[in-house]
């Protein structure tokens, strides 16, 4: 993919991950009360399956830092353009939120402190109670199996590389499925920050959390991915 | 896919929008109580990816004037094919928007004025009570990302243009769990004429709201294809 | 597939349509009122998905009447074995529904009288209360876009046969979604019988119907399929 | 695939196997509550559809015993090689169901005794209180449908090998479609050995039924399987 400039796959990283805030935040916030946590879960998973058809070819779709940094260990990145990547997924992200609010706002009686944006939380932030650890666990070994199903996935001795928006979207529903109730589920530092950032405060103390443990995560997918993908590839 | 006539191709464009009001609205009329927001979501964007598989070879199933109008932009389509596309498929939706009234009616105490018939709105016709402005940036918005993804998809570059119907479709359904609630979701002018032209009064008042934002999202999305897709291509 | 013989192909029919019952009409009468509409419809679509990928090259996987007949109006098939098919597929049917009566007896409190096998009924047997001539309606135009699907998708021509199992499962979710509450959808003659068979009395009475209007819908099927594609494939 | 060494194989099954516990029953354990029956068996079968994608190449993805016994009588794996994998999806299932405690341990309020992780059951330990005899049957039937899809998907004459994950995740939601409410689901001796040792007493003493009745319909599988696909394959 190196024959598509950085400027133009910056872009597409940058408006890829506010569609999918758009998406998966705006069931959260817009629809949250009627479709629950399957229809959200859906709605994440099901945006990322279709950007990774659409933009895929252009960027490949990270629409994450987490997953950057996965490509980037694993050599399908170089550090520079990577840099680019997390810019434009951030930029993205607070603009994908602020669609959210906006149209948000249009409903009565909607108040952003009362009824939120769909930000991540632990502790008194957390649905069903859930403390640090808990949080710290399941945002890492989420993220890791994320990262791994994308590394897996879209590399070229996949079986269906083509088709991996497939079991890459499918993949974010079903973390969401397993984590809503604990966190809201983050597996994705941008997506995490922009409704942060438009909501403030107790969303933006507990930022670190869903920055630092996905990173981690994707550290440890991208290890399990060189041990067991890529001597096969050599082999 | 032009040697295909347009008489054909037009049948099938007019078919196919009305199996996608037979579908979607459809089960928003005759089943929506029972399956909810997930359930209406689901049948319009699972009606939508099976017409993409069916009659994608033969008209490339737009199905949706905003999206003929993207593909005009784009020039993958003839001005005038386009304009018989369009015609095609408002009256396809209108017999589809026929064949579903005629079964409601067959169901006891079902009342056309009482029920409704899946029509699109705002304000006092917003589930939500949601009004113009917010209802006008969802349709930009959900309309753009509906048209952006058709174009990335089907593009000959795409990475899987033959399976483009499974992002078009579940595309779809992201929208729907997003703005059911908001406007029961238009993204698509002629799903918005068939209900409201056997339905009347309020709906056909409001019409204009879901033919104007649609077909502004699609030029958006044009544009912002252009941008991202077509250099790419070139180089 | 003329290289499978027909003792073998109707062997895979015949399975294939006992666990689209076991699938499909063992979740409505074992999961119905845990999972509802919504779970109900994605069992039956899911099921014909998965069967489509795994006889499909055995077959064809038609596990169904109506497509068969919509095959052979469509010379997909030569008539001796399209009935040798039938046959198999009502005593596949009949087996598929003894499995989940089977299971179901096994449950405290369970009874077939009251609890249902899962048949299809208008009248005081609908859900929603349907007569007689919504229910035609519904199951002719149903049946129709189910075979139109099928055979489309599983054209020579068509845009990936290979995956065809996606749109023709996923179809038959749409349908179930519109139709549970009226009739509780057939759309496969088959899949009708069976539960009938061991229930007997209301649901044989009405058999006729689930018989008569899917074949129906699959005529004008063919019809439409011959007018959209048959000549794109001629040019 | 005999070119994976059988080490980076059974590494792969056993995070494999891991994965597919804390996606299903990490859903059911988690968040049962809040997305019922559908929800976890959407999570059961979209990680296994992710999993066939993403490890498939490695070691085939069977990540349940059943599957490596139904592979092993079709020959599609030496003896030795399937003991190993057998060996790594139950430490991987322990390992999985492990990292589930661990989280659900930080929910206040959690009790392992009283809320369970996600265990399969008869008796009174079925929601819906079947015995031994509905459970084994279902057990041995659903297990069979699991069983044959895999390796009718899979094998060299299928339609869509590389997309085989679809048909085999989908087939494994249905199956918790059906069967949740009536022991939880298992099909896999290894998903279900993971929580019960884990939680002991009354699971440990019923998990053999988990163990005998699904390999009981792996046997049938491959004998269908032989029955129908082979000799088209020699044709």
């Amino acid at each position: 993919m190196s024959e598509v400039s950085t400027a133009r796959a910056a872009t597409a990283e940058g408006i890829g991950t506010g569609l999918l805030v758009v998406g998966g935040v705006g069931t959260a916030v817009l629809a949250g009360d009627s479709v629950g946590t399957i229809g959200i879960a859906l709605a994440f998973g099901l945006t990322l399956l279709a950007l990774v058809f659409a933009i895929g070819p252009i960027s490949g779709c990270h629409v994450n830092p987490a997953v950057t940094l996965g490509v980037l260990l694993s050599r399908g990145i170089e550090p520079a353009r990577a840099a680019v990547y997390v810019v434009a997924q951030v930029i993205g992200a607070i603009a994908g939120a602020a669609v959210v609010l906006a149209v948000a706002s249009g409903r009565p009686g909607y108040s952003r402190a009362a009824d939120g944006l769909g930000t991540n939380g632990f502790g008194s932030a957390s649905t069903g109670g859930y403390g640090l650890v808990p949080v710290a666990i399941i945002e890492v070994v989420a993220t890791a199996i994320l990262v791994f199903v994308v590394l897996s996935a879209t590399s070229r001795t996949a079986s269906a590389p083509h088709a991996a928006g497939v079991p890459i979207g499918l993949t974010l529903t079903v973390l969401h499925l397993v984590a809503i109730g604990i966190d809201s589920t983050s597996v994705n530092p941008a997506r995490s920050i922009g409704p942060a950032v438009l909501t403030g405060h107790l969303a933006l103390s507990q930022l670190w959390v869903f920055i630092v443990f996905p990173l981690v995560g994707a550290v440890i997918a991208a290890s399990v991915h060189r041990l067991l993908v890529t001597p096969a590839r050599a082999a």
